[in-house]
């Protein structure tokens, strides 16, 4: 692949996907390992440490959704580059906005974690949190939907079932997303739930979990 | 491998394990190089730098469990791949389970690091942080023996007694972390002297070496 | 290829580029991901947080200038990997100095988003930032320079072409770096926004975007 | 390479090298990447922020010598790993050791980068660097003897003149190294230049710099 460094043209050429792979996940694993730097250690709890720890379930809970977004958006992003064969420059750049975004996740996930439970900020916190997931769930929609319409990227043998899938579940991931941060401005609390349910619903397979318990019985 | 990015079900092609493994050595390496930041720095200390320094013996202890700990996940987690050819969603969101539960490490150890010598929290302390150990260890015996009851994903080379060395090792370190937190509870330091026994077992290889050291004579 | 590890006299085997380019990807991810921690969470402003996340702008935009910089090294260094099949000792440490410099990035990062907005120390601040991305770019130079000077480093089907395209934009950044410093000593708001313009400039191929969009019509 | 997980004996089998290069320069990436949180902001220096960024050369000092040292961990454990084929259990347990003082090295950086130029815990703060890395020149000595003891795990084509080549530097930066510690206890600053000479020693190829400026004369 000669001297491809520099073109952006999309569909003469175009980098092998392996180190867009590689570097990507770098970010997720590394973003996702940092979120553990916002749970704050309880300090001058020394009469009743096991209080000012469960005192602290924003910051769990607030951990627990950002691990589930950022390990769905790992799993739909391998789905992604397992579609494709080559990348172009604009898919490059796109991939760098997700990139951003996925980084940029901790700092919400502090946020939230110390204002949940505050009457008036919590709304904020929890509005902002939201919003950067939806621009995550967008940028990975978009992110897909560019690799399928520049049939230059995609393996010979998919079939349009293959596509319809991946694009089911981004589009929906979108509206999940976008229900729950209108029901978090109006009960934060609630939406925070919603979001957990809703990273857990991406992130767990229960329809498989269901069959593969049928099947073994 | 076509279009298998979201497919769930075990047994139908699967993921090559790969990816899976370059992120989650991802993980373990940020997390394992984390736990150096859990030490702080001696501050105002300049009359007497290394009494403030010896001072802070329980976060060197802390520091050496959770990284012999890391390390012997990273050693079993290769151990548990190397046994496996693909991976299915079910594999996959398991493994996610292990990395949030690895990633989570450092937090009880900064908790650890900083309650021990102090009477009552020291007792919470350890305890949390001996919950976190056995739930890595719960979620590595979990993902073993889901990997070894799927047939598909196995090698096929693999005979009885090669499944049975994991499963052995898997298993007694469940047990010895469970047992090392019941000695936490009541006898704190004794307990956080188990973890580093148990952990510098399960990383240390004490019989190859002995062995090594007769052939060489 | 044999014991090559320590001879560092080009053009005599070399190493091959697979572990140079892990190293380095593993570094710009990670600097990458650190930038985040740089931006500090607004503390004691229940009562106006919406007022004290706005206020904290200098924060966001040093993020983003600092992001692009660094996606945009990551891109430009796979291109002048991407034209090279073996490195030499001396590729090897401009490498590593390279590397020295964008992981030192957060430190000026979180230095500007400190001082943006404060009269005399702004000044400094913006130059002290910017003097960073220019030895960045200045290394980037080197690399590329040292790469096409020593042929036994390029792949053998290279144009003058191919090598004059990745020079002209490296030549490029260093001058509009360079400049953007010489504003922002004068006019250090303006200086900032121009770090923003380059970096966005090097980063995002508007070129190539508009001819896609004029080839879907 | 089947079941070989668990198995510790060493030339029988052995694991291949791929995975231990890769979690060790996660590891060494992020330990070199996380220095620059070492570097502590400037606070309240409105009035003289050039003057409060100079009397933090010792920061600078710290980072450039840590740098330098993990940069030349890797070069020389990419030299290692470059002449053998497999690993065994007891390599990968040096190499973890290995890994575990890489990864320290932050600590006593900031330790260093804290107390430099402030009498009596200068001395302290200077030789605790030193022994870590003291400890890691051992650890790496330590690690290359060990392969080459074990003629399984090398490669076949390999003379005695490219051992000796690498045996002759891993030695000699241990000779460095403990020298520069008995200089920094009683002369702290002196102590540390040399450290950085030592550092810079190893990491820059004089020798092989200016036979390149000869030759292209």
């Amino acid at each position: 692949m000669k001297g491809s460094g520099w073109r952006e043209t999309p569909g003469e050429g175009g980098h092998p996907v392996g180190r867009l792979e590689a570097f990507s996940d770098g970010v997720f694993s590394i973003a996702i390992t940092l979120l553990v730097l916002e749970i704050v250690l309880p300090l001058h709890s020394e009469r009743d440490l096991i209080g000012a720890l469960l005192a602290q379930w924003p910051s769990y809970l607030a951990y627990v959704v950002s691990f589930f977004t950022i390990g769905w958006v790992w799993i739909a992003h391998g789905a992604i580059t397992s579609h494709i064969v080559r990348v172009d420059g604009i898919f490059m750049r796109l991939n760098l906005m997700l990139l951003m975004a996925v980084a940029f996740l901790p700092f919400p996930t502090r946020l939230m974690a110390d204002y949940l439970g505050q009457a008036s900020p919590e709304r904020v916190a929890v509005a902002v949190y939201g919003v950067v997931l939806f621009v995550i769930a967008l940028l990975m929609d978009g992110l897909w939907r560019y690799a399928i319409r520049s049939s230059e990227l995609l393996k010979d043998e998919l079939t349009e079932d293959d596509l319809a899938i991946v694009t089911k579940k981004v589009t929906l991931s979108l509206g999940l997303f976008g229900g729950s941060i209108l029901i978090g401005v109006f009960l934060p609390t609630v939406g925070v739930l919603c979001y957990l349910a809703v990273s857990t619903f991406l992130v767990v397979p229960f329809r498989t979990i269901w069959h593969a318990i049928i099947r073994r019985r």
